[in-house]
């Protein structure tokens, strides 16, 4: 369990991986900005099943940040993070600095248009730009055979499926269903930023999809109807809903019915700090 | 020489190179719109010496051509491609379809954003988005050790080394000198639409840039006499230009005087044909 290698260059992490494929070995990939918690070991034990060799990177990525987001101060734990990605038996961990990602000249990036629209990013200008630019950069360095992405960051797994898709990027991506604390909260980096009566506060993202749950169980189809359900629950314990909205579950278009498989997604603020979540409907 | 064998899905083209790759072949690609003439046919015969298997594509990009361009028209030719290709000992031809390349649902585009701006950038609006994105796309399906391109297209040939380099692109770029007739007019695919009389008065483009390699020759680096002297041949042939600039070689910023690599570019109609071309200076 203790044979994790850490590689910091694009080139070193290259060269592991075109001698691990020529090896015949099949390379599974957990990308990360670190801060590891329970969640991101889900998607490592799961990398370990599925692959030969299980690489996990841990890159706080400048580019998916706004001017005023949390880049300066998202949390930070490396040597924690190696703990536990190697208990899980991860192979390597590349952690590569922000200079050797992009250089002084750098200029390349990636949009996925229509999905990257609105939720998340119309809050965040830029964010996915940055998350398909880095996720394309982070494959092409290490040349994986899957990526194990968490389905949290749902508009985030979307985006990727349609880059690879799209870009014919030979990596199969796999998405991981959220991994919640007992109490239902979903795990993430920045509940660390939570107080403890936030914390609290914070569950009520959760329990207003699994309202709106409710009632899609008991029949109901109606957009306006489930988001209400939602809302409801979600206004009486954050300080500020970003967004609660009804999506087909693939294109993440809106729909005024749910008659096919679909995704109600959340956004809220409690304090400063945002945090997301999302539940599968149909 | 006529073992060609012609691949038009990208799956078939991916299983094809897999397979190469595992043999452990070194795969050359020139990437091309089709209409050969000899510049091609020059980058195919530099990829034969360079690889152990060469690989043709043939693809008129609608991505990279503006609503007002000339897709429609632009010049095709399969079988006298596949005859060039077959006389210099290419391997595969690649000629997808449209629809295998751009599903119903499309949406991702690689913007390179500096290099492509000005210059053919500044008159072909998401040109270079197309260019990069298909190029892209290209190499993730054909997964080539190397490819060739022109440096008649010299903006093209800095997008995507720049997009190689910023994402990480496991791909040697490599650039082949301009191939040009006996008068010295640039080989281009786009030369079939010009009448006789046309053909000869094209010419002036690249006796302007001879013009002003001339001047920097003498002695002089001062940008605006060197454009100078290209401007006085080239617009007495012509019917329009569109540009004549010094810019530095590698990053194509514009310079006033020439005190590093550089390279003067020229774009400008005849009739209705717009011909480029262009003179590394210094």
């Amino acid at each position: 369990m203790s044979n994790l290698q850490v590689i910091s260059t694009p080139a070193a992490m290259r060269a592991w991986s075109e001698a691990a494929r020529a090896r015949g070995e099949h390379i599974a990939f957990v990308p990360t900005m670190g801060a590891l918690h329970a969640g991101h070991v889900a998607l490592l034990s799961d990398a370990r099943k599925r692959g030969d060799r299980v690489v996990l990177s841990i890159f706080v990525n400048p580019t998916q940040f706004g001017p005023s987001e949390d880049l300066a101060r998202y949390p930070r734990d490396l040597a924690g993070d190696l703990a536990k990605a190697s208990s899980v038996g991860t192979d390597v961990a590349f952690v590569p600095e922000v200079k050797d990602m992009y250089d002084p000249g750098y200029q390349t990036f990636i949009d996925v248009r229509d999905v990257s629209q609105g939720l998340c990013g119309g809050r965040r200008a830029g964010h996915f730009t940055g998350v398909a630019t880095v996720v394309c950069k982070l494959f092409n360095i290490v040349r994986p055979h899957a990526a194990i992405f968490g389905e949290k960051d749902f508009q985030q797994l979307a985006v990727i499926r349609r880059m690879v898709a799209d870009l014919n990027l030979p990596v199969e991506i796999i998405g991981h269903p959220i991994v919640r604390e007992a109490d239902g909260l979903a795990m993430s980096s920045r509940n660390v930023y939570l107080s403890p009566a936030d914390r609290t506060r914070a569950l009520a993202i959760h329990q207003g999809l699994a309202a709106a749950g409710e009632r899609f169980a008991a029949g109901e189809r109606r957009t306006v109807a489930l988001v209400e359900a939602a809302l409801a629950k979600v206004k009486a314990g954050v300080d500020r809903v970003d967004y609660i909205e009804l999506r087909d579950a693939d294109s993440l278009r809106p729909i005024e019915r749910l008659d096919r498989p679909a995704v109600m997604l959340a956004a809220a603020f409690v304090g400063a700090t945002r945090l997301i979540d999302n539940l599968r409907l149909g």
